[in-house]
């Protein structure tokens, strides 16, 4: 009896030594690169039970090994300066017995990768959202792994657009203008429902097989290098999604905030720089949940932090990236965004990243831009290279409509914009937009094409870099009191079998078509124009809601006529004589008319001139 | 024949003779002081065609003597270091003769008049418009010598409010809780009509003989300082009067700016913080004259930035002043200001002076004040210690009758104004108001007194310096629609025979004694609270439109809670714990009820509380 016990346990035990060694189910990031300027990178290994291996790598040093509480993860920070490109193999052991093994590549990088210079002001961004833009391939719109199925007949469902659908599209987008695409989150999100928009990852290291492959996504990169267009990628730092891996397994406690419970934040990020802010209401902000369906993240965990840094380099390295939009930037964790943002730029100094930073006070929006002076007064920077001008975007979106101009209202709300350019450290580097995903259509709030034209006018000649969102080129309204779904309808010809393919012109109608020769006349003319990439503005206050300014380097002056009210209005020249100086004659690239420029300037109501002073 | 005529000649020369040693007929500042920081002294010499003659004086050095283009003036730069406090001689020469003389004095200063402290945040500011306060001397309500004769019909006339009339009511003021003076301003303006606003001055070292005399004004001082008050006076740098003795008679061309004829100032102060501003705009918001009748000063000329500054300095040395209200601050040049504002406080240390920055952005408002990080982006300092928060102001004068609190709309208005708090250098140095004598009156905009109580509750606890209109106690109204003269009505009982005096108990309606008795329960209650005055504030965004913030310091803590509306509300004070403490008991200051502070605190709608904690 004794022996057969014996041998049953003997048998027990190979059993589990065989678990063992397949226990380590993922590395994270799944492979790394030699010949960073940080060489020490933070493995998160995952696996069940795994806490109680020893990580050795053959040729490479293990500087430390972190457990937490839960027995499921081991953090190895590894050592990789010096460290040749090619496969390495990590043994887990357990005393002096190997029970796993794996494979960790360290590849070689792109030659210049660190000093890739990212989108800048002489780009034109061309915001997607990819379930919406185009189905480029119909087969990958439901996946048997992830919950959520495609349904067109739902605005708030999966759509079934994918990264084949803007790949296929890239003439339309460069002829448009555009010289670089932001797609909004493209990583898995396998929520149940609502997963459309992507905020609730539940894998960061893996594009949503609903969108395609990592391989695409990277194919998106460089197909659009080919063009000379640049790749910017949405990141979510701040929460991921309740279907996360992680979040169902959490390394450890304090790996998102709890409280215990649900708590959302309040919102109102002004509370970030509030000196007089409750405690509270200051964390509850950062720390409260955006919503239920997704965690907030602790990057007051040097492991959360360090995980989402890699994250964050891992796609700029892997797909090539030219920059990062990144969600809900102010409430992060404070200091920890600013640690995450400048570790991605000491990486890449020439790097560009763009936060979502959506207050409405210039003051608060200034202090987040990199070595801000409004943030300095409270010892803050971010690091971040550019924020979003949502204080033009208020403007823009109420002054073509206002119907009592006064003293404060109307074309002056344009003019008072640009008075605080002064509080920005890097004005050039500002997001210029008239709408977003997240905000009403343009072409809702204004349903004529002549209001469309001035402000279309403006996103391509203010200081910054514009931001269009897509199919406000063909007109596309969406009202954003109807729910968001409203304002991210399906592209026209984005699928099979829709009747209105606004992608050809021969296939959009003339009210489409006079929207896009629009749009595409004043962003194909701002391609080469330095004097609008780096000008120096100039402006003038408005006098009967004609609005005028001026942007001029050493070699070129562009005068740019918004006529806002619905009359013809007369300019005397005379008043501009500073910048217009002993100038004869301009050519207006709208109209393709030549002005004279010594006394009179005529304009007709609701019409704008960029006229290039010859 | 011969003889004859030559007699008639030497007649005609002595009669000359005589004339020229008449010929001095002004010298400013009329007297001096020994002892002063600053030891050179300008002395402005006018008098016809005297820019030949050379002055010298017994026992003071002359420096340097200037002439200008107008034969009219001398400026003489004497130095006073070491000069005893007596009389001095200047005698004008035209070669060795004297043709005219002059006693110049060099006073004596008060003790300590260098160190003298100016008002702070412990004070209350009671705001009065002379002419419309109180009559106290009927005899002076028309002078011979000035061309506005007193008629109390018409709103835009001269009503004979004078000095006697405040010195008359200092029981008054000081009753309401106030502990300092700021009059509109009193020195002469002898416009033909209009007058009675008194920021067209035509002699700034005389107090218009309407109001009363030099020494009334002194004794003015005297009087409030005897009950430890403080008194503000309105200094005008940026213009004169059109009857100014001098723009009648130009020292020089550019004394003003001149374009030339008339040319109006834009009212853009944006524009001065602009980097986009057109030079045209930026100049004519500061070189453009106000209104016609306000001939705009050029500080750039050094001779009228030392004028300037020596009457200032001359008025606060001769009536004992605690602070001056600057009109109009930022339409001065914008160097020329900054040196004015900096040799005053250079001579007074711990004087005060408030701009009235009239802007809407807080950015830009903290800009002005002393050694703003704001104003140091454009590398500008304007030395100026206090600024009025007029963002403040359009907060309180709009969100108690918001019929339709929102996201951004509402009691959330009070709270954001105070998260920029950090823009600014000094915040305990700034004027908080919730109306002033250019702006609508608070009891015409809230008709309920339920509002008043809020509003006063709001100006008497945050950080500041509170400034009252005269007249808001007692329920005064007035619309700004309908003209300034509606704001700025006759006080009730100021004047002989009015029906109704508000200046006694006995004579104020039950509605005049509910509006005085809150105010100043709360203005002297606040008097020797230095957790006000100087305590760190701590808010809580607002729900369901309660706004609850605390005033603390090492020795007490107060809690105000503003109800803003109609419903009562129950407050959960568990979310106050970090101002709380483990505070069992507060004693509302205004309802002088005790409530327990452990658990909930109920409060009826449109109320307040200002609880002392316990």
């Amino acid at each position: 009896m004794k022996n057969q016990y014996s041998f049953i346990i003997t048998i027990v035990f190979v059993f589990l030594s065989v678990s063992l060694q397949a226990q380590i189910k993922k590395i994270e990031p799944p492979f790394w690169w030699s010949g960073m300027q940080k060489t020490e990178l933070q493995l998160m290994v995952y696996g069940d039970n795994i806490s109680s291996l020893t990580p050795e790598i053959d040729g490479l040093e293990i500087k430390e090994v972190k457990k937490t509480e839960n027995p499921n993860y081991l953090f190895v920070t590894i050592e990789t300066e010096n460290a040749s490109a090619k496969n390495y193999t990590i043994n887990f052991k357990k005393g002096e017995k190997i029970v796993d093994s794996k494979e960790y590549a360290l590849k070689s990088r792109r030659e210049n990768s660190a000093n890739r210079k990212g989108f800048d002001s002489s780009d034109m961004i061309y915001l997607v959202m990819p379930d919406r833009f185009a189905n480029g391939d119909p087969t990958n719109d439901s996946n048997s792994a992830l919950t959520e199925k495609a349904n067109r007949e739902e605005q708030g469902d999966r759509h079934g657009g994918d990264i084949d659908g803007i790949i296929q599209h890239l003439d339309y987008i460069e002829n448009l203008g555009a010289t670089a695409i932001w797609s909004t989150p493209l990583c898995e999100d396998n929520d149940a429902k609502y997963s459309y928009h992507t905020y609730a990852q539940s894998d960061v290291y893996k594009i949503d097989a609903r969108y395609g492959t990592n391989e695409d996504y990277k194919k998106l990169g460089s197909e659009l290098h080919k063009r000379e267009m640049k790749l910017i990628m949405d990141y979510v730092v701040n929460h991921w999604g309740v279907e996360h891996w992680m979040i169902k397994d959490l390394p450890t406690y304090d790996w998102i905030h709890q409280f215990p419970g649900y708590a959302q934040t309040n919102y109102r990020m002004s509370t970030q720089m509030d000196p007089n802010a409750s405690e509270i209401d200051y964390k509850m902000c950062m720390d409260g949940w955006f919503v239920k369906t997704m965690p907030d993240l602790n990057q007051q965990n040097p492991l959360v932090l360090n995980y989402l840094i890699q994250n964050a380099i891992w796609w700029i390295e892997y797909a090539n990236l030219d920059g990062f939009r990144v969600d809900t930037y102010s409430y992060n964790d404070k200091e920890g965004v600013a640690t995450w943002t400048k570790a991605i730029m000491d990486e890449y100094p020439n790097f560009n990243i763009v936060g979502e930073i959506w207050l409405h006070d210039q003051a608060q929006i200034a202090y987040w831009q990199k070595d801000s002076k409004v943030g300095a007064i409270q010892n803050y920077n971010t690091h971040l290279p550019s924020v979003m001008d949502f204080t033009l975007h208020d403007a823009v979106t109420s002054v073509f409509n206002e119907e009592n101009p006064s003293w404060d209202k109307g074309t002056i709300q344009l003019y008072e914009n640009f008075v605080n350019d002064f509080l920005y450290p890097d004005i050039d580097n500002i997001l210029v937009f008239a709408e977003n995903h997240d905000t009403g259509r343009i072409n809702q709030i204004y349903e004529n094409i002549e209001d469309y034209k001035l402000v279309m006018t403006l996103m391509a000649t203010v200081r910054g870099i514009p931001q269009l969102y897509y199919g406000s080129e063909i007109g596309m309204k969406g009202d954003k009191g109807k729910g968001d779904g409203d304002i991210r309808r399906d592209f026209p010809g984005g699928w099979e079998g829709d009747s209105n393919n606004a992608f050809l012109s021969s296939g959009r109608t003339a009210t489409q078509n006079e929207y896009f020769n629009f749009t595409s006349k004043l962003f194909n003319w701002r391609k080469n124009k330095k004097v609008i990439h780096s000008g120096k503005t100039t402006q003038y206050l408005p006098e009967n809601e004609v609005y005028v300014y001026f942007r001029s380097n050493e070699n070129q002056t562009v005068m740019v006529v918004v006529n806002n009210s619905s009359e013809n209005r007369s300019l005397d020249l005379s008043r501009f004589k500073e910048n217009l100086k002993e100038a004869k004659q301009g050519k207006d690239i709208i109209s393709e008319k030549n002005f004279s420029l010594e006394e009179k300037l005529e304009i007709a109501g609701k019409t704008s001139y960029i006229i290039e002073v010859l």
